[in-house]
This record gives C-alpha cells, sequence and structure tokens, in this order.
C-alpha cells in the first residue's frame, strides 16, 4: 500500500488551521522554541540540484555563566531505493552510494557535524522476506568493510561524525552477520560499533534468521560533537536499552529504523520523544522511506509463498526530539530528505537538573526487582483477597 | 497564569480541518479504532443536572477463539477547587466529596467498573508551597481513614472498583506521612495501598517535605475488572516505575496526577502514552484541573515570601492510552468533568504477543547493568580514541 496519496506530514497539515490555532496545536503538540534555521546559499543549491526535500530547524538554547554553549548540527538522512529491486544487488548499492554522498554534500554544505543514516541504509530492508540469497551477501565487515572506507573518506573531507548502519560481517568468527551501526569520528576514525541488543521476532520480520543479538553492551562513543549512542530499530520500543544508553552518558542517541505500518506510525511519534524526556539527551529518530518491491514472490521448500513483492511503505518522517520535550519538524511520510537541526548539547544536563530525575532515580529498587525477576523462583507482586466475593 | 484564553483542547481544534485532514491526522496522532461510547439516558441527565463535562469512547476489540473478551469501562474524574481556599480546610473537604458524589453517579449510571481521582483529590495541591499547617491536616489514614469509609460505602453501592489517592497519616509510624492510592474493590474491601516511590524534588515543589519515599514496591491489585496498578504522578517520568508495574502483571495502570506549567503540558500527551505501549498495558492518565489560589503569600522565618497565592492552573486533559499506540480524547484542560472509556483487557496479551516484546527482553542484561551502575567502582562504557586529533 502506498502512503502517496495519503498527508504528507501532519506538521504541513497543521498550517490549514486558523493561525491562532495552528500556533497553540503545535505548541502543544511540538513544544516550543523551535526555529527556522538559516543555511548557506552553497546547501540550498545542492537540495535543489540533487531534488531532495530539506528540513532545517534552530533548537532554542539557555545560556550558562561557567559553561560555554556546545552546539550541535545533525544531519538525518532518509533515503528511497533509487532503483527497482529487479537490478543486480552491486546496482542497489552503487546507487544508494551515490545519493548517499549527495546528502552528505548538502549536510555539509548546512554545516551539519553528525550525518545520521537510517538503518540498513546501503541494503533493502529485506528481512522480512526470510529468503537468505543474495540479501546477506549486503553483510561486510564492520571496522574494514569497503562502505566504512568510504565513509572515513567523506567523513574527513566534510569534518563530520558518521553513524552507518549496515549488515555486518564477522569472517573471523563463524561467518556470523549481526546489525551493527558504526561510528566513525570527524578525523576518519572508526571509534568503535554498536550491535543492536534487540532483534524482533515479530509476524512476518525474520530478523533473528539473518543475525545474531548484539553482544557490545550499551557503549557510548565521545566525539568532538558530544557523546553517542545508538539505539537500533526495533529497540525504540524498549525503555532499558534508553536507559542503559542514558546511563552510560549519552547526550544524542542515533535510532536508525526500517519502521513500516499504521500502527508503528502512531508509536513512531511517541518512543523516541519520550526517549529524550525520560533519559535527558537528544534523539535522532531516522527511518527507511517509499515502497520496496521485490523482482519475485519467495516461496518456501514446500512451494508456498512465504513473503510478497511489496513488503509496504516506510513511512520517514525521521525527526529529533530534545530532552524537554521540544522535537523538530518531520520529513516527509514518502519522500528522500535530509533534516539539519541545530541544538545545544547543554540543554542535556540543564534538564536533568531542572526536573531533578536523576535525584530520585532509586535505582538500587530496580536492581532488586530485576534480580528477583529474573531468577527461576520469582513472585510477582500480586494482592489478591479470597473473600465473600468468591463465594457468590 | 490562567489557561481559560487559550484552546480547551487540541482533539476540538482539529475538527477544524477540512474533513479528511482531520481524519487523517487524528489517525497518526491519537491512533485509530476509538469510537464514541453509548451511555444511558440517566447517565446524561445526571451530566447535564452536575454540569459537569463528559468526554466517553470506546476502544475497539478483537475477538478471541479461547478466552472472551473482557470488557471494562473505567471513569477518570479530574476536579477543580469548588470553594476558594479562604475556606476552611473542612469546607473544602467537604465541597470536594459532594463533588466527587457527583462524578460517582455519573459513572455510575454510565456503567463504570473502575473510578480513578486524581492526585490528593481531596484537597489543593499544596505541596509546592513548603507550608507545613494547615495541609498536612489533610492527612489521613489510609485504610481505616475517613475518605476512604466513604468510599467504601460508594464502591458497594455503584459495584466500582475506586482508586483514591490521598495524603496518608501512619499514625503507628512516627505520624509519618505519604502519598497513597487506596485501591477499593467493588465489595467495599481494601484491597490494599500503593505509597508513591519517587517523591520530586523539583524547584518551587517541595514535596519531600511533607512525604516519605513509599517501601510498598510496586503491587498490582487483582480486581474483578482487571489487574491495576498504580504510578503516582511524577512517577511518569521514570520508565523502570512503568516496567515494574508490567513485570509485576498489571493491566491497567492508574496515573494521579498534579501537572502544570508548558514543559509538563508538552510532555503528557507522551508519557503516558509511551508507558502504554512499552508495557502492553491500559494506562488511565488523570490530571488536576484549574486554578488553585491560595488565601496568602507564605513567608519563611526571615520574611521571604516562599510561595506566591496563584500556584499556577492544572492543565487537565485526562486521557485513557491504550497498548496499541491508541487514546482516547482529553478532557478539557480547563473544566471539571469524567471521561467514560471502554476498553477490553485481552488487548493486553495480543499485543505483547504481537509484538514479541518479552520474547526478546533480555531482562537478565540489565539486571546485570544495574547491578553495575549501582556498585561504589561502576565505571561508564564510554569509548574514547586519544589519537592525532588531540594534537591539532
Amino acid at each position: 500500500m502506498s502512503l502517496e496519496k495519503e498527508l504528507d506530514s501532519v506538521e504541513s497539515v497543521l498550517q490549514k488551521l486558523p493561525e491562532n490555532d495552528a500556533k497553540e496545536t503545535s505548541r502543544l503538540l511540538y513544544g516550543t522554541g523551535v526555529k527556522d534555521l538559516e543555511v548557506s546559499e552553497k546547501c540550498m543549491k545542492l537540495v535543489s540540484r540533487y531534488k531532495m526535500e530539506l528540513v532545517k530547524c534552530k533548537f532554542d538554547h539557555k545560556e550558562e555563566q561557567l559553561r560555554p554553549a556546545r552546539p550541535v548540527r545533525v544531519a538525518l538522512f532518509q533515503q528511497k531505493l533509487p532503483v527497482p529491486l529487479t537490478f543486480p544487488i552491486y546496482k542497489v548499492k552503487t546507487e544508494m552510494y551515490t545519493m548517499a554522498m549527495d546528502a552528505i554534500k548538502i549536510a555539509a554544505k548546512g554545516g551539519a557535524n553528525v550525518f545520521c543514516f537510517q538503518q540498513a541504509w546501503n541494503m533493502p530492508y529485506a528481512f522480512c522476506s526470510g529468503e537468505s540469497m543474495p540479501w546477506s551477501e549486503y553483510a561486510e565487515k564492520a571496522e574494514e568493510g569497503a562502505t566504512t572506507r568510504i565513509l572515513q573518506t567523506l567523513a574527513v573531507e566534510n569534518n563530520m561524525v558518521i553513524i552507518s548502519t549496515i549488515l555486518e560481517r564477522d569472517e573471523n568468527f563463524e561467518d556470523r552477520i549481526w546489525n551493527t551501526s558504526v561510528v566513525i569520528d570527524n578525523h576518519g576514525i572508526v571509534l568503535g560499533k554498536q550491535r543492536r541488543n534487540h532483534v524482533p521476532v515479530v509476524e512476518n520480520s525474520n530478523e533473528p534468521t539473518y543475525y545474531c543479538e548484539g553482544d557490545i553492551g550499551h557503549p557510548v562513543f565521545e566525539t568532538e560533537f558530544g557523546r553517542i549512542g545508538v539505539n537500533i530499530c526495533y529497540e525504540r520500543h524498549y525503555p532499558l536499552c534508553w536507559l542503559a544508553l542514558a546511563l552510560n552518558g549519552a547526550e544524542i542517541v542515533v535510532n536508525p529504523c526500517g519502521a513500516l505500518g499504521p500502527e508503528a506510525e502512531v508509536l513512531w511519534n511517541i518512543e523516541a520523544r519520550n526517549a529524550a524526556i525520560a533519559n535527558g539527551y537528544y534523539v535522532c529518530a531516522v527511518n527507511r522511506v517509499g515502497m520496496e518491491i521485490y523482482e519475485h514472490e519467495y516461496e518456501d521448500e514446500m512451494g508456498n509463498i512465504v513473503h510478497h513483492r511489496d513488503s509496504g511503505a516506510f513511512f520517514g518522517s525521521s525527526y529529533v526530539a530534545a530532552p524537554n520535550g521540544s522535537r523538530s519538524p518531520g520529513l516527509s511520510r514518502t519522500k528522500t530528505g535530509v533534516l539539519i537541526a541545530e541544538f545545544d548539547l547543554n540543554l542535556c544536563r540543564q534538564e536533568k537538573d531542572k526536573r531533578g530525575l536523576g535525584l530520585t532515580h532509586r535505582l538500587s529498587l530496580y536492581k532488586d526487582f530485576l534480580s528477583r525477576i529474573t531468577s527461576t523462583n520469582f513472585v510477582p507482586q500480586i494482592v489478591k483477597k479470597h473473600c465473600q466475593c468468591q463465594d457468590k
């Protein structure tokens, strides 16, 4: 099902309201203090040349007396498949690279310091198929793979941290595949990687048939543009995963996704924002966009059709959420685009101080609770009264 | 600052959009499957007699083959102070009772099985003042206090579970005060209570000067209308608190609040919904509403004004959130009102099964993480590269 006939974004529709209603509604739904961001003319020219949507904004910041502001610009890139999946996979990959290079140029001219790709950005999102070949061929080494090599060069050229989420093949360990975010700093150095901890086993999404559960924990990468963590795709459903990144000190969490379907779309506008609010960091939620039509249906060995050519439409709508509940406008539900947002990292600590969340977090209480629930003799704390009401 | 001059609710404004835009926007913002609920004529007559706002709705449900639907109707009651705070406190309390009885009658005629009060419902929300007298006089015994006694009678009469959140005085233990939700079943039996675990220490909210941190854990109360837990007010900011209730088996979590201010209002529409989504239960988020104007400013012993007469306007907007991301319309931002919502408890397990959250929750991973972070030698997992970039 295509989304093209539906509205392009909620934000664009709200502008049809009477001015004051639009303003008030927007304040209640999106928070305050998000303004337009000025970018260079060169940036705007590239946007027009490459025919990409550009959304840009700047979050308000508050001056401190002892600490200078730490402004950071992030770029989120949501990317449609540029060629049909009837093309051979090397061709798909090459075209994805080309588009990505265009987007990185736009982001660089827009002054971005951190560039965030969507989930499994250099391939179709084939994990719903259950079909092994050719999709597993996309997997490559994280640190020394071709994709990382290309991005290292671009990171240096553009003085940009890049978070690249791909399918990783570990050739030194059973040829295992992982879903991995590679973090490259602005000097082209691979700081490290995060392997997705929570792999969905959901209806027709057969992701555990492709890759393993992450074994790295919840690392946070210290860069010149803040401490960055990654929550990969489906992990957005787990408050504990978001929390662990906060407790390790994240100021920005990138959430590269491949989300589709009407229920997921309703959740989309809530989960990343709640994570930003609850944990006192910024979230860059980047989603895939567009239909991905496969060349053929996939049949299992018994001849049953296991997946259809049309895997549904990813709904884009990438956005940035701030720790004070404000959020950026979203990118389109249907188009390739770049979102550039500027914010001050200092707001993270300001919000934590203001709401005093750490003061009364009582982590020991929950450590004890999780210890009990993961023991074999856990008894939930359920209060029942077996009383006269049972005798009726 | 009064909210009366602003819009009454976002939901009411969205109706001004062109029909198709309104429908699509509402779907993306509020989810699907929430329809009007029919209630008896008697109920509507009472609404008109008592001049209260009534919002009513019914969430879609899916039939199962082996388990009958378990429909439950909840009523959320948000309540303005009925008399100025120049009145003596017994008078304020009596008037609050009278309004509550009216609301319970409306809820009963509307078929409600569970009745949810706002935070500290029978008193002004005086915890911002820092002033001890007369506000601490509102504290009373949880199980045998006058308020509970009155509600026990009403619970039996109306076959209704009642969750009553008050200030508790424990006369047998240092005369301590707690912020407590008393859970009374539909046979008038006090099933038990929950004492708020997270007490805010936030700017001008001096709640720890009134009451202690809860010592009961995260109990869930098994009633004929589902397993009910309580997350009290500020605890809504803590994903761990919501999670513990889920792991103890909650199907409904009541979140009685006293929330005000523009930032809290933006968060309001996110946090309870996210909790419902992440944990697979319904959340009944009930907020106080209206201005609370004190008789006088409060001066400390040095003669400094510590709190002003006007403590701001609570923004109401009580609503119900479902585990599939859908939510009810909200009550008004400014008016006393009752929200009656019907839903099927079976959706909780259906959603957990559908999204497979428990399958890949990896609780042991987080047990280990919280054990490390609460130990004295915790080292956060931060990846740094001290490399050539430091030498520039």
